[in-house]
């Protein structure tokens, strides 16, 4: 690397940034009219006295949070849209488990506006009824699953409460001693609100006038979706372990032709049963953009020697090497400056 | 006003930050073990196959979610702490129902560094099971209670559906015409977790080697007590039409002779009976202050000539002209340059 590159790199992680503004929005929401309810019978304060309280009428469900921050001098013409995984909010990309900027702060400081974003149910987009609007009860992701399924922190039978008994993978890049404080970032899903999501996605996409799209995890299949729905506005997709994508379905993807994607990989991939199902199907979508003239990327960091990377790619000890990674991809595009 | 006065509340509204980070974290939370939940079957994806989910095992419960924006030279000793009301999340801060700015960016160009926090149960804090920790089910408030009751946008009965029929106080400064908008803030909230949450709260102001505290409604008794069990870090509090106080008892006031108040309120107060219900108590604990020889302030705004102020003042289409009372009481005790 030479002396500039080593400059240019260590002011991604300390320079000031001049912010033009921060602020929010929601998108997608829709007013509803609950009625059929009992009345219920509340105490609002300590030593307060019952009341009662009548939970019909009208609410507002389906809505999706969008935070912005703006430069005052952006040197990327597109901004950047961070969209979180299943059971996640927006604070993946806020910070790390082990208290470090997270990806917002890197990609603000390379000088692209930058839209995190709470999805449908969760964190500021807040969360509607069930079963009156949603259909189901939502799910309390567990240490467990979390550790030796979804994110692949350690091998199954790896978890223990207590951390002196907790086994992590070898050589993995998650800082294992600060599990609590990722957890401190899990918020409770539906699995009966992929329709509302997209749509509220969809609307985000629709009210810029372009974007460049990245996402994790189950914000995947969302981020994929949203360019195929709108490939003019939808400047390139980057899926940080996909844990879905659209069908193949004839030519499809050829929509997608000037969009370009980029896929990347940590490690561990084939020692969980949840990985092992899902890698092919996205490949399948990754194939299809190839075969259709896509300029796409599949980067697998074990087979370029980073190893040692858990699903959580923006969380690990060497997240802000992967940003770099996505950057370099930006750049070579001209996204980025 | 004077020309220079002007610049200055000009550049409160417009001027770009130097910010030097970005960033958040979780305070309070605990591991806790469930048990002797049934095993459940779930499809993740569309056209997914049914797996089965084991809902027990550890989970975190208790967090509260501190966002923060540092600004590269603040010109305040004390960072402002932002707390929501309830059934709110810090984003009542981020951001107007009319999309201007809200107090978040107000106070970062008066020169504070800000944290914005979403209590427990809310928004990027997540929320826990119940009953399997929270003791009872969350209420989801309706317009008409937010329009007629808790933010006082009209009389009773003035709440429609319909826009063309709502009838909003006369003079209301609550942009009416944005109430979707407000309602897209609005998050689930329980009656079962002031503990939790004054404890999270509390864990905020021990963390921080000072700060000053403002807060709306249901979050102004968790700003005066923290106080009261924090008096030599808390530093000032200001309170927006606070919906509860500490109890005042024998002279535990007393503690906070040197950590100056002030309390703000709006209009319609006398029409409202929870607000009839609640100001009395507010005003004995602001008795109990000033008894104790603190510097108390208590702004009526209407007695001043600003009427039409609603229950959410940083939300109301004059909510610059109340951040900048709060910022000269500020500026008169040094708490703000």
């Amino acid at each position: 690397m030479s002396d500039q590159k080593q400059i240019h790199s260590s002011s991604l992680r300390t320079s000031p940034l001049l912010v033009s503004e921060i602020g929010s929005f929601h998108v997608g929401g829709e007013m509803l009219s609950l009625h059929g309810m009992p009345l219920r019978e509340r105490i609002s304060t300590n030593q307060g006295a019952v009341h009662r309280v009548n939970p019909n009428g009208e609410i507002i469900a389906g809505q999706m949070y969008v935070q912005y921050v703006k430069l005052e001098r952006p040197t990327a013409r597109w901004p950047l849209l961070l969209w979180h995984g299943g059971g996640m909010t927006g604070v993946n990309w806020e910070t790390t488990p082990d208290g470090r900027p997270g990806w917002q702060m890197f990609f603000l400081r390379a000088g692209l506006d930058v839209y995190v974003s709470d999805a449908v149910e969760r964190g500021r987009a807040s969360w509607a009824p069930y079963p009156e609007v949603y259909a189901d009860a939502p799910y309390f992701r567990t240490a467990q699953e979390a550790w030796e399924e979804t994110f692949r922190f350690g091998p199954a039978g790896s978890w223990h409460r207590d951390p002196a008994s907790r086994h992590p993978h070898d050589g993995v890049r998650f800082p294992v001693d600060q599990m609590e404080a990722f957890m401190n970032q899990f918020a409770p899903r539906w699995a009966t609100n992929n329709e509302r999501t997209q749509r509220a996605y969809d609307a985000l996409v629709d009210k810029l006038d372009g974007s460049i799209i990245l996402t994790h995890s189950q914000g995947g299949n969302f981020g994929l979706t949203a360019a195929l729905h709108a490939p003019d506005r939808v400047k390139a997709v980057i899926s940080l372990e996909p844990s879905g994508a659209p069908t193949a379905d004839g030519n499809n993807a050829a929509a997608l032709r000037h969009v370009p994607h980029l896929f990347v990989w940590g490690d561990y991939l084939d020692q969980h049963s949840f990985w092992v199902d899902s890698v092919p199907k996205v490949r399948r979508w990754h194939d299809a953009l190839a075969a259709a003239g896509t300029d796409v990327e599949w980067i697998d960091l074990p087979a370029r020697g980073i190893k040692g990377n858990s699903h959580a790619l923006m969380a690990d000890d060497n997240s802000d090497d992967i940003a770099m990674i996505v950057l370099d991809w930006l750049r070579r595009r001209g996204f980025a400056a």
